[in-house]
């Protein structure tokens, strides 16, 4: 019985992980949650799984929930809660389904703690990969990666000996704006962006995927989950997002991991691995229905957010975080109205350009920065 | 380092297995070689690989090979030569590369003096499976596959537990006459059929894929190797073989290994298994230049061969040893201009109507009906 935390339960992923609990009581057992403000939402979700710990985004959304659910449950708000969530004594799996780089400081929490981490926060990985590996390995804690990319690489290299491999391929779809030039992104709207052509996905990680820099952040955390120099990892446009990614081994032979667009397979891997659980009812993959599967190279010029997070990942120290501050804001605002599309790339490029690089930041130096950039980026809205 | 006796030295998949050899010198030697009338190129292997024993065709053969080569190597001939080479002392691995059920008595010979078998030579496990791979098992023999599609599986199975295996789907290129209907079929000439699209193989082989029956061989042999159910192996048509061949497994996971097509990847995974070695010049997979694969669903009506083999399976006994001989006496006729295309179906769909099935066959049931059905074809000519 796996008996996990999670933190996220609002969200996407975390929607998704509970499917997967659901559907597999007698493997997985909820323990704790934590979510933000979407009250009505938590209060179904504690209705249904009676986690013994939940937190929440601050005190007044910690009350309205206690007016819902009453005593059974322990319920906690802010970072301190978020915290307690992480690194309950009763969970042996973290599920970080948080956006963004909030997610740091909990995962390093549940990582001191001797918590296995299903990670789908990738923002953590790319602010601070150096010292979440380091600590993770200190701590002999698993790191397994739930963004479909990953699993499918960590499920290539399943009985592989790592030094095996030659390149990690990412696949890439191109996103909602794969068939559009530079010229025909001036003017495009939050909704164009947010239609997704292969998956239903939160609001930041769509608009990532628009501008390529979701595929920028997964090449920093392919980086660090799999240890691989950036000059190995390569990205392939693949817009059916059936090849979910694949490594060359050195001997020349590909290994790939193939699937609909359904994250609970890899949301379930994370939590099985390396056992696998029947999912009977889920739909299978069926390639001559589909007929066809595309490829095609990486244009660097067409998304500069790649080449951003390219030189960001190999310049590293205290420079993927202002990479990842900088476009945290920057969707925000273009997701509020106030920049547009293209804008998301200028602000970004102008924030690494006044950044003075620290080659080996601590947890205290890595915070600074991204505070600091994300008061760059508001300062230019 | 492994020390490799080999049975079919002078075939596409012999040669190809001395380029492993010859491009890793440190982890493979050659102790034994078969081979059956082709004493030039024997000779050149002798002088080039050294091997301690050599068996060839017949006496004639193996007198004209020793005024080649001088005393410096033992040299045998016909069945009991080869049984010595399959079962040589010094070897730890047999390389089973010759064509037809004529590699089985070898193939059973090196498994009961325990030597681990690379097999290539499917016809030995269509013929007779359940002898093989119980006398496998009994004597804890790996019998590790070199045909691509099954390596493609092994591979993919590697680290996983073959429980989770929901479906083997064995890919097909259609062979040489892919794009041609049935009717287009008949007058179709020798030279067209050794035409294939995609691989570089052997005559029997080539003849088998333009066909299909090496599908279906594959079909029987992925039974054999994986102990799957044939409900649950699926062909899918993929024109450019470069999915090599997949599995999904009961979460709806697919696993799938890619590739050039060239063997040598395959011949060298079955030797250094489950370690990879580099093949720094062999060719890279590049997606993006191909641009795009196909996939199509498998015609039972187009391709009859693929029903007697499905069929011929799931009767099991002696039927696929029915099946087997009768398509190798029948595409030897073709061959031989002895009959036309369409003919080996023919020939093939007799056979099999004429004959009493064996439920358990033991060795010598499966030889007499072997031979059996070559008279029985050799009749039809």
């Amino acid at each position: 019985m796996k008996q996990i935390s999670l933190l996220g339960s609002t969200g996407s992923i975390g929607t998704q992980t509970l499917d997967v609990i659901r559907s597999n009581p007698d493997h997985f057992k909820l323990v704790a949650l934590s979510a933000g403000s979407n009250i009505e939402l938590v209060a179904s979700q504690i209705r249904e799984f009676h986690p013994l710990l939940v937190s929440v985004k601050g005190e007044e959304e910690a009350r309205k929930l206690k007016l819902e659910v009453g005593d059974s449950t322990i319920i906690l708000s802010g970072e301190d809660g978020l915290m307690e969530v992480a690194c309950h004594q009763d969970a042996n799996v973290l599920v970080n389904a948080v956006i963004g780089s909030v997610g740091l400081k909990p995962t390093l929490a549940a990582i001191r703690a001797g918590r296995d981490i299903a990670i789908a926060n990738k923002e953590t990985l790319v602010t601070a990969g150096h010292i979440v590996t380091t600590e993770a390995n200190r701590h002999g804690v698993a790191l397994i990666p739930v963004d479909s990319e990953h699993s499918a690489i960590f499920q290539a290299l399943n009985g592989e000996d790592p030094k095996s491999i030659d390149r990690l391929i990412v696949t890439a779809s191109g996103g909602s704006f794969r068939d559009r030039s530079r010229d025909e992104l001036q003017n495009v709207t939050v909704k164009e962006a947010l239609a997704h052509p292969n998956w239903s996905m939160g609001a930041k990680i769509t608009i990532d995927s628009a501008s390529m820099m979701n595929k920028g952040l997964e090449v920093i955390e392919a980086h660090w989950l799999f240890q691989i120099p950036y000059d190995q990892i390569e990205v392939l446009m693949h817009k059916e997002s059936i090849i979910h990614s694949m490594i060359e081994f050195r001997d020349r032979s590909v290994m790939a991991q193939l699937g609909t667009a359904d994250m609970r397979l890899p949301i379930q891997y994370a939590l099985t691995y390396p056992q696998r659980l029947a999912r009977e009812t889920a739909e299978r993959l069926n390639l001559w229905e589909l007929g066809k599967l595309h490829f095609g190279k990486l244009d660097m010029e067409r998304y500069r957010c790649m080449k951003f997070a390219y030189d960001a990942g190999r310049a590293a120290g205290s420079v993927p975080t202002v990479l990842n501050a900088a476009n945290e804001v920057a969707v925000a605002a273009f997701l509020n109205n106030q920049i547009s599309f293209l804008q998301i790339e200028d602000l970004i490029e102008a924030s690494l350009n006044q950044h003075v690089r620290i080659s080996e930041p601590g947890l205290d130096e890595i915070l600074e920065a991204d505070a600091k950039t994300r008061q760059f980026v508001q300062s230019k809205l």
